[in-house]
């Protein structure tokens, strides 16, 4: 098979954290990773908006030569997934399929909460992908979460104290026995360590980017080689970054969520 | 003297406060209010971004017929009130240098901590515009507190640790003999009731948002009428809003900043 050429696209760093898990499950691949900085946060603009954005961005990794696209992005996902699909002319994966799909999977009781922004809780895109599968679904918006991420706040007392808050309105009143909480947003995998800690103990935490990896690669059909080491296998993704806004940032900030340090990044302007 | 046409501009719902003040002080005047929600915040955009949005504003806002401009937004003054002024062919008023002759008026040790966005900070332009007038200043970026104040926690627990938080970290180090507080950025005057419980009881707070409004007063030389009461002032400005994301959006948050309830907002399309 050709070595396959994946466009990643998000409004801003959160899609890091789903580069990151594509690169360790499908190392043999190039990247090409779209970061709409100028114009983030998506999470609290509306759905027009959001997918004219998310087309744009589209249009321009196709042009750069992806054969596959993924909307490392919730909300993008979440508000303008059909007219991705309808831009694109390659195969597009979104991170709430795959992310409503292990939610389900995991959960016993089929009673699951799911916590994002704004904008992904207002278009009930996971609330509609679970309840086709059978499940009771509580949604959450966490406005503050990505912030505190952005400050570096990742594993601070008052992070851990708005989640709690967070939680206890999620699991509370009548969601007691849900059993999975599923993290709809890219930035939370950087929040895994405070969330588990302030989570009731029973629940399982299921992640949109780990499980979005797995479906790439599902749809790849591509099998891992057998047990290589994290480094080694990151060291055979191709990756180039683009960003909207300052390059500079993008390295300082993006390192964080990628995992990694970040080196070339290219400006783009879109022509507002 | 004809009737003023004010045309007030910020990147979202902060400048609507420097429109209160406006609204209170010169009643008699026609106000647009451009928000450039779409694109919101500014707080963490490059230089770059911001004067490039803060023109296409400032030209919608000529072309509406605004014979005035007061950029209601510290990122867009601090980072493109150069730009901005070359673009305009109307007087233009920013929000840093009212805030910062106010501040340097206040202050009786000649030091002053000056909180705002990551973007503001990283200007130095109340930095430069306090020490032009010997004023020695610490500067403090507070990222959180805009969300804070989104998510409407204005008065909540967490903001006020969240708060004590930054202004300890603002007035320590060489600072605790500071004795003004400026606050450099237009979302937070509603925080005034908790940065007022936790600051420095010596302090006083400078609004920019009211020397704002002061300053444009005296640049049209309007002199406010014998004590009416400010229900009274307000109804006589007319005020026209434009947002470039949701209008519902805008009707509902934009409201608790004007501190009272807003009707008519045009959608705005600037052709991205």
């Amino acid at each position: 098979m050709r070595r396959p050429s994946i466009g990643v696209f998000d409004s801003g760093f959160g899609g890091l954290t789903v580069l990151k898990e594509l690169a360790a499950v499908i190392p043999a691949a190039d990247y090409l990773y779209f970061g709409d900085t100028a114009r983030l946060p998506y999470g609290s603009k509306s759905a027009e908006t959001v997918a004219r954005y998310a087309v744009e961005a589209t249009h321009f990794l196709q042009q750069h030569g992806a054969n596959m696209l993924v909307i490392a992005c919730n909300t993008a996902t979440a508000l303008a997934f059909d007219k991705i699909v309808r831009a694109a002319q390659i195969p597009v994966v979104g991170v709430v399929e795959p992310g409503a799909e292990r939610a389900a999977a995991s959960s016993k009781n089929q009673k699951v909460v799911v916590i994002g922004t704004e904008a992904t809780v207002a278009s009930h895109a996971y609330l509609k992908a679970l309840q086709a599968r059978g499940v009771d679904v509580r949604e959450k918006a966490c406005p503050l979460l990505v912030p505190l991420v952005e400050e570096g706040w990742t594993e601070h007392a008052v992070t851990e104290q708005i989640s709690r808050i967070y939680l206890q309105e999620a699991f509370g009143d009548g969601f007691q026995s849900a059993d999975v909480l599923l993290l709809g947003c890219t930035h939370y995998p950087l929040l895994k360590t405070v969330v588990r800690r302030v989570a009731p103990a029973h629940i399982a935490i299921v992640d949109s980017a780990e499980a979005t990896a797995q479906a790439v690669a599902e749809l790849l059909k591509f099998k891992p080689p057998p047990t290589p080491s994290a480094d080694e296998r990151r060291q055979f993704a191709r990756i180039k970054f683009f960003a909207t806004d300052s390059v500079e940032k993008f390295r300082r900030l993006g390192g964080r969520f990628l995992g990694q340090p970040i080196e070339d990044v290219q400006h783009v302007d879109l022509k507002e």
